[in-house]
């Protein structure tokens, strides 16, 4: 991808979160270049090169050609961060920053640290530790891996030691520190989302916050703003969201998912510091959308406004796909129908329960704007 | 650039038009692919191939691996034109739409047919018909040639034909029909553009009328809607495209620019089949923008909405941009003071007079839009 007189962004992974800061890229004239895992993904479009990001010099050499590296993830390891900042690279967000999204229990330390709304915690590295929480905690428990988690994976809850006896095992064949997190089952009315973004010189900007609908794991609707969220809990979500991003050093798009209990506390759940699933809306439906707004936040220019063009947006993710055929042969049928809906296609093949699109609606009616989403979503899936 | 699963759209010419597809083209999961004149053009990250587009053997080539062909410019010649249409290939706007949008007196001729509001016009083939005409419209007229002109360029006012007597020469050597068209000078209160869509199976969507400033013939400012447009105005100008869109059989976007009269008329004066400078506002200020909505056009899909996300959009031209550097060098001052201005940045060197990007605001207070718009596209020229 050239850009004549832009500056340019180097993006480590190819998938859709890369691809949709093309579209932002390019209208900014930014020259933003992939690293992709391999051919054929979502991004490839810009994909500069295919390699391994856990390859110290493959990371080095690809940096070389762009003026900062941001990521599509946050897989690639420490040492390979810490090498391109030794070699003067600007990579943001920092790997001081990105071990609190790849190790839940630094995280889960550094917020309680700050002072910060989390579950109970504990770092469990035997089966007797992990019981004695389970019944501490009412019987009931979940346990995480600390690291390589998302989308519901390496999450479990669980009544017994026992059902996660093999997750002890694995830890410590991975050679990793062996240890598990385990939190308290959070009793919550629902789950909310918090994204803002960051410049290297100190500048955030808050989205309001969200209202996203999981299902087996997986983000499956997203309400922006969350319903009855004006006031009190909007201020409490980006206060938090802000504190967290400001005191571990994000850069970029920062995501904070959080719990909203049955008795009225905001929680901490996971961070995200990239796009992300939950602020898909926002292409739509804000000013700035979250994919320009992390390019403009790791070039440390200004940041846009994060006002609403409508007073509710929804997006839907499209999970799966068609069982035959691909999302373009469902156009017809789901434009047709749904004018104000934006189809948002990352080129990938349907598999079940893969994420390959989502539809957004902006508009001034919540119930029009659930409906008209989820009818034109389900176009697009069997 | 590679979709997976995406629709083929092939466009003709590299130019910033054919640029703001890409972006539509990923999220709709387009597999857009440029032709264009040269390397490192606006487009040049689409561009699957470089070639000239008046050699029917490169055009058909391209066309070839793509769905449809549709355009950046309207100066594809009618035999290679045709040459497409023999070869099966589907092309919109087709010839004998684009024929009206490449010769004005072949345009006037047809919307006078059609009874359609035109300033008075005649085709005129010697100095002595052209006088004649002056005359008859109180010493003054507008020239231009049939063919070719474009922001201005072909367009001239005149009080004696002795002042473009080497236009008759050119356009005789030219080999073309010669004969010029002259119009008479429209005593209008401001220039107005109405841009629809239409697909091939009938469907058309109109967008508000917009107004547009003029700089030397160049597109400097658009405001949509058009201030004082409501009901009427905007119902005449809306049936008027609408009229000519389905009567010339165009497909994909129509822009039609209008005078509005100081005596409360509405004359066409120019059409384009294709994106158009106006309509760039829709981009951030309208449900579907009008690149999106060219490519749902084309591939004879259900069009999007044309409401608009604020009361007021208005787009400013960058035109000819900084003496020294580039527009990016610009981003962190533009940006400070205004965070809800869009910037679009095409990808070209600046030099004077060219149109090198673009800035929209939307809000529904239309001086502070329009106060915004102007103030941050100012840091982006000397």
């Amino acid at each position: 991808m050239n850009g004549v007189h832009g500056v340019r962004v180097g993006v480590i992974g190819g998938g859709q979160l890369a691809r949709m800061m093309i579209p932002a890229a390019i209208e900014l004239g930014v020259d933003l270049r992939v690293l992709a895992e391999q051919g054929g993904m979502s991004a490839a479009i810009a994909a500069d090169r295919v390699g391994d990001y856990t390859d110290a010099s493959t990371v080095l050499d690809f940096a070389r050609e762009v003026d900062v590296i941001t990521f599509d993830h946050e897989h690639v390891p420490q040492d390979v961060l810490r090498a391109l900042v030794d070699a003067g690279v600007r990579v943001h967000p920092g790997p001081d920053a990105l071990r609190f999204a790849q190790d839940k229990l630094l995280m889960r330390e550094r917020l309680s640290e700050l002072g910060l709304p989390v579950p109970d915690w504990a770092k469990v590295e035997t089966l007797g530790e992990l019981d004695d929480f389970i019944s501490a905690h009412g019987g009931a428990a979940v346990v995480k891996t600390p690291r390589g988690g998302y989308d519901g994976k390496g999450v479990r809850v669980v009544r017994s030691a026992a059902e996660v006896s093999e997750w002890f095992t694995t830890i410590v064949e991975d050679g990793r520190p062996g240890a598990l997190l385990v939190e308290e089952l959070v009793d919550f009315r629902r789950e909310l989302a918090q994204l803002v973004a960051r410049r290297p010189s100190g500048e955030v900007a808050a989205w309001p916050v969200v209202e996203t609908l999981q299902v087996g794991g997986v983000c499956s609707e997203v309400i922006a703003p969350a319903p009855r969220s004006a006031g009190k809990l909007a201020d409490v979500a980006a206060d938090v969201a802000i504190t967290i991003a400001e005191r571990l050093g994000v850069t970029g798009v920062l995501a904070v998912e959080l719990f909203e209990t049955t008795d009225d506390r905001i929680l901490v759940n996971e961070l995200a510091m990239r796009p992300h699933n939950s602020g898909h809306w926002s292409i739509d439906g804000s000013t700035t959308g979250q994919f320009e707004q992390h390019l403009r936040a790791v070039l440390d220019l200004p940041l846009g406004g994060t006002g609403s063009y409508g007073e509710w947006s929804v997006m839907v993710n499209v999970l799966g796909g068609p069982a035959e055929g691909s999302l373009t042969d469902r156009y017809a049928e789901a434009m047709a129908g749904h004018p104000t809906v934006k189809v948002h296609n990352y080129g990938k093949a349907p598999r079940p329960g893969r994420k390959i699109g989502h539809v957004t609606v902006t508009g001034d009616e919540l119930d029009t704007v659930v409906y008209e989403a989820r009818a034109a979503a389900a176009f697009f899936q069997d």
